[in-house]
């Protein structure tokens, strides 16, 4: 089988900005709390949902392995999706430009431990993909009913054989 | 100084539950996703908010140790809180019921590594207090203009000596 490689970059907020928001500290807190001890970074993610309402679900995943195999992507024309791990655990995230109702070029992070990701309503994406242990995620998302899952299968896939330090 | 040794439970959802919903993983998925490689468990937690909106924001907690003063409770009479540690801490969760505007009966809880809680609106509770390591929290909580805390100070505060292995 053939497949385009897919080069990964460590994920920064500035090159996920076309696609959404990394929920990380940067800089200084908004405002400290508790009496000085926490520091407060305010809204770092844009929730957008055409309708229903925003929820928190669970997100149990299974570690995947290099070569990972990208065959598909998919995208959420109602809401934007949130992905929080609560297990120390590097995850894979492809994304796409939106080329007419079809992925464009795709592009690959991985994120550290300890970030965070907030898709942003309707960017295609691949599965939640935690690297080399299963990965617990705490997401919010759109909660309702209607159809807001769209698949785009590639004819030839995406193959990461290599991961950023 | 005085203070009211306060005893400290491994937190569970059914004794959490006049307070808040424990977020973590609790029978079968509600439905498998990503070609069977990730269960979902839907929308664990009821959000709550009078008005504005809910964002995430990210709450960074230095360290508490032992032992612990508890001479604060806090509410938000606007919307519920949820905190989900992205670092693999456990956190001390202290709730009290209501006694007419003031907190009544004090009750303490130790997460899990892993678990996230989330508050329902206007429950008072203790600040965030990640135990021997600092900790990052994801918060859902109300983005919104309008005062969203009351807090009450003990006479006699309270403490914690030992916890839960």
């Amino acid at each position: 089988m053939t497949a385009n490689t897919l080069t990964v970059a460590s994920l920064t907020a500035e090159a996920f900005a076309p696609y959404g928001d990394v929920i990380e500290p940067r800089g200084a807190p908004t405002k400290m709390i508790n009496q000085g001890l926490c520091g407060r970074h305010d809204d770092l993610a844009k929730l957008d949902f055409a309708d229903g309402r925003a929820g928190i679900s669970l997100f149990d995943a299974q570690a995947r392995g290099l070569p990972y195999m990208v065959d598909m992507v998919e995208r959420h024309p109602l809401g934007s999706q949130a992905f929080m791990p609560l297990t120390p655990v590097r995850f894979l995230v492809v994304v796409a430009q939106d080329a007419g109702d079809r992925p464009g070029k795709i592009t690959a992070f991985l994120t550290a431990p300890g970030q965070a990701i907030n898709l942003h309503r309707g960017v295609w994406h691949g599965v939640l993909a935690p690297i080399g242990s299963p990965g617990l995620f705490a997401v919010v998302d759109r909660i309702g009913d209607g159809a807001n899952l769209e698949e785009h299968w590639f004819d030839t896939p995406y193959v990461v054989d290599t991961l950023p330090a």
